[in-house]
């Protein structure tokens, strides 16, 4: 058995039961926000402020800051922008500071300053990811952002994949019935991972308001090796 | 599209956030507290009390009732027995009321009360189970006890279980993704059950105190067609 555990943490609501003071836990929100802000950081975004409330992105917006905001995936009207990591092209982000706030994936970010690293992963930076978190030497507990704190399958597939990739170091180990779900189902929806998300309550939500045109984008493996940290509440690239 | 959905609760805390007033909600705790509750029904008990806190299960044995307890699988010493399927024998439960407190399926048990119904759901009655469930023309509700508010595989691959029976008759439908997840983990591991349960966290928990002897026991399906339903607080044959 190795040093190191791994733990998958299902709901924001499930927190308390696995918080872990010692682990560096990974924040995902693969539809669409951790998604959304790893490309941010690939094309130069300077700093994200995540904020909670809507009030509280308006009041960023007031201050002259550029803000995306969205809920149940609309962007809100006095928002630059929403969700969509499309959204967040060069143009508009290099060299800014962006305050964020999501339906699930803020809140998440706020639940997690708990633990002892606070990261932010998707596809897009899973082995640069992997790679910092076995580097590390200590716990993961991975936090999936969910759907207004229930279960959702897209961040629990991650949860696996990067699960099984950390355990290909043998010093890291999992007991944690959670884990041990997400690489089955993982294993189980990776040779068609676009097939299985057919099935994903996300993607339904997305389609029918015509946002489920970067679901393949958010399923790209290893785009970027920047890997976006929590610092003084706010993220920067580690 | 059907006309009644099914939905799956992971977890006690997430209760909340899949409440379902219309729906018939079952409970389970396959390892072991419904497993038991089912098993003290087919060896004729009259009646079980559930309580949540075991000053209450204390408080009805000094009223001279006969009361199981437990905690962490371990049998209080007040208790006359714990929550292995083996102690509710006929000889001790037969024409009985039983006073009954666990670790996790007491507390569910009285959540899932906001429901239409309340029935007790294990391998040992499935069958009868799913054939209610049909006949009663109502949304589906699976709460699994979970461990300690943890996610826990045993009552995820039963979920998916009785899922999959239900979703036979074409008027009920899903679309959430636990009961999704559940039913491609129930595939996966059907085939080698007691392979799969190896992996367990709550195995291994039974195994330390010599309490895995049940396992096998717990995973038989349709020993009997009693189903356990909530009514005034209290256990009783539907």
């Amino acid at each position: 058995m190795g040093k190191y555990k791994i733990e998958v943490c299902y709901s924001p609501a499930l927190f308390p039961f696995y918080e872990n003071r010692e682990a560096v836990v990974v924040v995902t929100d693969i539809l669409r926000a951790s998604s959304a802000i790893v490309t941010a950081f690939m094309n130069g975004v300077e700093r994200i402020i995540p904020v909670g409330t809507l009030e509280e992105a308006r009041a960023y917006k007031e201050k002259g800051y550029m803000v995306a905001a969205e809920r149940d995936g609309i962007v809100r009207d006095f928002a630059d922008f929403g969700n969509s990591p499309y959204n967040f092209s060069p143009d508009r982000v290099h060299g800014n500071q962006i305050v964020y706030s999501t339906t699930n994936g803020t809140n998440a970010i706020h639940l997690a300053s708990s633990g002892s690293q606070v990261l932010i992963g998707a596809y897009l930076n899973i082995s640069a990811l992997a790679g910092h978190i076995i580097s590390s030497e200590k716990d993961l507990l991975i936090l999936c952002a969910g759907w207004k704190n229930r279960f959702n399958l897209e961040d629990t597939l991650f949860a696996g994949a990067l699960s099984r990739m950390v355990l290909e170091d043998e010093r890291f180990y999992t007991i944690c019935d959670a884990a041990l779900g997400a690489i089955d189902l993982y294993d189980l929806a990776q040779g068609d991972m676009m097939g299985y998300m057919e099935k994903v309550a996300q993607r339904h939500r997305l389609r029918k308001n015509n946002l489920d045109d970067v679901i393949g984008y958010c399923h790209e493996s290893d785009l970027t090796d920047l890997i976006p940290v929590l610092k003084d509440g706010h993220l920067v690239r580690l």
